[in-house]
């Protein structure tokens, strides 16, 4: 029995993994053998709406049975699809199509084991708590919000008690709650339990008062019990992959938990992360929230998938692509631009390649991933693994912590928008915002300008409207919301929805 | 491996039984051996609260746990308990306690294998649905409520679509809703799909509309593949325990689902199952929906549990007891008290001895199940086994398919409540709450009388006061309510609640 043995169980068809304990025995004994895998990132171009995806879980697998077919031990993370959103065919699943497709795909998409179902209850049953510290006069008002993972546009604006107390709440989407971010960001059962204490309940004469003020910290940590635990299954060619925790990068993390990135890469020599919906918003996250605030891994290499009609069909937006290739690559992340080709587009290979040379991208990998999966990629990835063997660990880089919230959202506008600072618009009322959320970190005893910024925006614009003329684009703050706990602020910017419930279609 | 071991699979450290492809395995090879285990109802007297518990559960464990001692091949069946309400702490677990004790009862208390937030998922994406429906103009108003394992007193009424319809809305709890009423009803997926079809989604200009008429099913079913199977685990002393659907008897059917039931009848030669609260909720709807109309084995014999204090230290109330141990005896089920001693109860044994023998009980049994487990009944279960072993399998009792609404909430009265028919008396608003019932039922082409009557209830009360003198003890109908997908009626009386949903206290 390995080390890693020691620490899984099985699920029916998937196993669980004790992320947090094995990644403890790993600290406590330095000894123990280990890898010290890289971590390619794989992300996209801005799709053209949110329901039409390039295919990045397509990609991540077939790039992982490509490279352990040619001998390398590879392994993806992904995120858990939002079982709501694909229930309600608002969306397809996310756990690739066609040869290039995950084992137990129904288990995948529609719930995994229960951790959402859990991180749901138990973000709700704060709520409840929340509810009671009213009747007991410890609150006056309650910030945080309900959750649904299923999406119910109706859900957008409700009020509770209705009849007596008729008092207007949120509905959020589970995988975008500060529950589930937590369970992102936390190494261990006691941070989580830490991260909850300090999440605002509500306020009691406008002064912020935090969970651990009140309640018995166990009764959200005993529902978590299997939620925070990784889920590994595989690619029908049998590599492994771990799937845990929140997409929608557009209005949150978007990013799979860190100790499934930590663990994988323990055990693997190349992990796959999987960061979308676009670079605007998942690379963007994994780099400058992942990365620079909570200590992961800098990326080694970087593969921004596209489909050739995302990329040229709207003139008005086809200089999205080379801007998240460029932008990459002047991160010194060696970027590989693959273009992924649908039924019938095998004839607009050359073409594809002088398009990519004209940007002066390096030559693109391009394959319809779909049908063949991995064996489109194999032949192709000779540059893509010299530069992995050849790199040496990416730095750490500088973090953002004490850089002011404006100076950060135009640090991020520039870099990952390609919008520049003086362009930066604040919409009436962001201040007031601003400075409201700015009392509530002091009254914490927390700096607003010390927690990561998590942009929450459509997934389908960088900027208030990305079909204007370079110079002409703009992005506009609108509003601001600490989450404490998760130690993160979040901003809405350009097209953002305040409450992201969608309609089902 | 034996054949069940095909249709087992490990979940952590439960297993999850695939009840439905092992039982249709059965009836499609007759030859195939199988036990025809008999089955005894653990139930309980009517609780003085909701909150305090006779120890059904800690019985249940300690009475196949004794069984097994004497080598009798038992095993227990056991509701899932409500996650929400004990992690709001409006109640204790459901897994037994001290001696008499599940196995892993961390992960049966708090969310199990998550199959409660599966059917949450697919009963609020139901609702989700219907406002579609609505927005595509095929119904006008939706019928079928949200739910929330959660208990949240502020979603007993709510509205949604704030500023703009201001609909007002039900949330029920997830595990009394029609969607748990289905699968502990169905023997399928098949089944379940179909009866999904028959749901009442709304109505549009006054007539229902089913959701079979525009959902995909399996939208549905695919979110259920999991919460479907039985879980089983083990008592710390090594003996079968399968968990599987909803408690709240008060409110719902509160019975495990059939199949896993009818599974463990068909591995273990005694099947215990738990049917509370008491034998006013629980008992009469194993008798009264389980049995007579939805086919379930008729028990070969019942224990009523009861503690000391309740049976006897509140005077009024003291008449229950005795009712419900009379009761079940005059249905031919061979009847044995159980009372379950608290710490420093030893001395009264032969006190309740005696005011057994005057009540005319047969030889009760008198134990602390917490502190001895099933080693407190081992050397009392002489004549409990003999009965057991001398009885055939029992008939199959008369449906009451047919029988008028009134009269069956009447026969009810009489034979569960001890009210005789003349006492029943009608609420204003019933009748019409009858005649649009019956209207709805008329328009779906059903009869209201075929449904299956599902008294809710209080749990503490069988009557509208149960403190008054027997020959003024009446029971109050108060409005009606058609799952036409589960099969039944659901008929509020005394001191029900409308909306079942919890403060937390």
């Amino acid at each position: 029995m390995t080390l890693i043995d020691q620490f899984t169980s099985q699920y029916g068809p998937m196993s669980k993994m004790d992320a947090f304990g094995y990644l403890k025995h790993l600290d406590e004994h330095p000894d123990e053998p280990r890898r010290h895998g890289k971590i390619v990132m794989v992300t996209a171009d801005t799709p053209l709406k949110a329901s039409r995806g390039e295919g990045k879980t397509t990609t991540t697998i077939a790039l992982i049975d490509a490279l352990r077919a040619r001998g390398i031990d590879a392994a993806a993370v992904l995120r858990q699809p939002s079982m709501g959103i694909t229930a309600a065919g608002s969306k397809g699943g996310a756990s690739g199509g066609g040869k290039a497709s995950l084992e137990h795909a129904e288990l995948v998409d529609w719930g995994l084991c229960g951790e959402m179902g859990a991180i749901e209850a138990a973000q709700n049953l704060l709520v409840s708590f929340a509810e009671k510290a009213i009747d007991d006069g410890l609150i006056d008002t309650i910030l945080v919000p309900r959750v649904s993972e299923v999406p119910s546009r109706s859900l957008r604006h409700i009020t509770v008690d209705h009849g007596k107390g008729d008092v207007a709440e949120r509905v959020v989407l589970t995988p975008t709650c500060e529950l589930m971010q937590i369970v992102v960001l936390s190494h261990s059962m006691e941070e989580i339990g830490e991260r909850v204490a300090v999440m605002v309940a509500g306020t009691k004469d406008g002064v912020p008062v935090t969970f651990g003020s009140f309640i018995d910290l166990w009764r959200i940590t005993n529902i978590l019990t299997d939620a925070v635990k990784p889920a590994r299954t595989q690619t029908r060619q049998g590599s492994p992959v771990y799937v845990h925790c929140g997409p929608f990068a557009n209005v949150s993390l978007g990013i799979p938990s860190l100790v499934s990135v930590r663990m994988a890469c323990a055990l693997h020599d190349v992990v796959v992360v999987e960061a979308g919906y676009g670079a605007d918003a998942g690379a963007q996250k994994w780099l400058d929230i992942a990365c620079r605030e909570y200590g992961a891994q800098w990326p080694a290499a970087a593969v921004i998938v596209t489909r050739a009609t995302t990329w040229r069909d709207d003139p008005t937006l086809s200089w999205r692509y080379p801007f998240h290739v460029q932008r990459l690559e002047m991160l010194d992340i060696p970027t590989f631009p693959l273009i992924n080709l649908w039924e019938g587009e095998d004839g607009q290979v050359e073409e594809l390649r002088a398009t990519a040379k004209e940007a002066e991208f390096r030559e693109p990998i391009i394959g319809n991933l779909f049908r063949d999966g991995g064996d489109a990629l194999v032949k192709q990835l000779d540059p893509f693994v010299r530069t992995l063997e050849a790199g040496s660990a990416p730095a750490q880089r500088h973090s953002h912590r004490g850089m002011s919230l404006i100076e950060n959202a135009k640090w991020i506008a520039e870099h990952a928008y390609g919008v520049p600072a003086d362009r930066v618009r604040l919409r009436d009322g962001f201040v007031d915002s601003l400075s409201d959320a700015d009392e509530l970190c002091s009254q914490l005893g927390l700096s607003i300008d010390d927690l990561a910024f998590v942009a929450v925006k459509s997934p389908a614009t960088m900027t208030d409207d990305d079909s204007a003329p370079e110079d002409r684009r703009t992005v506009t703050l609108k509003k601001v919301e600490v989450h404490a706990g998760a130690g993160v602020v979040q901003v809405n910017l350009t097209t953002s929805l305040t409450t992201p419930m969608p309609k089902i279609v």
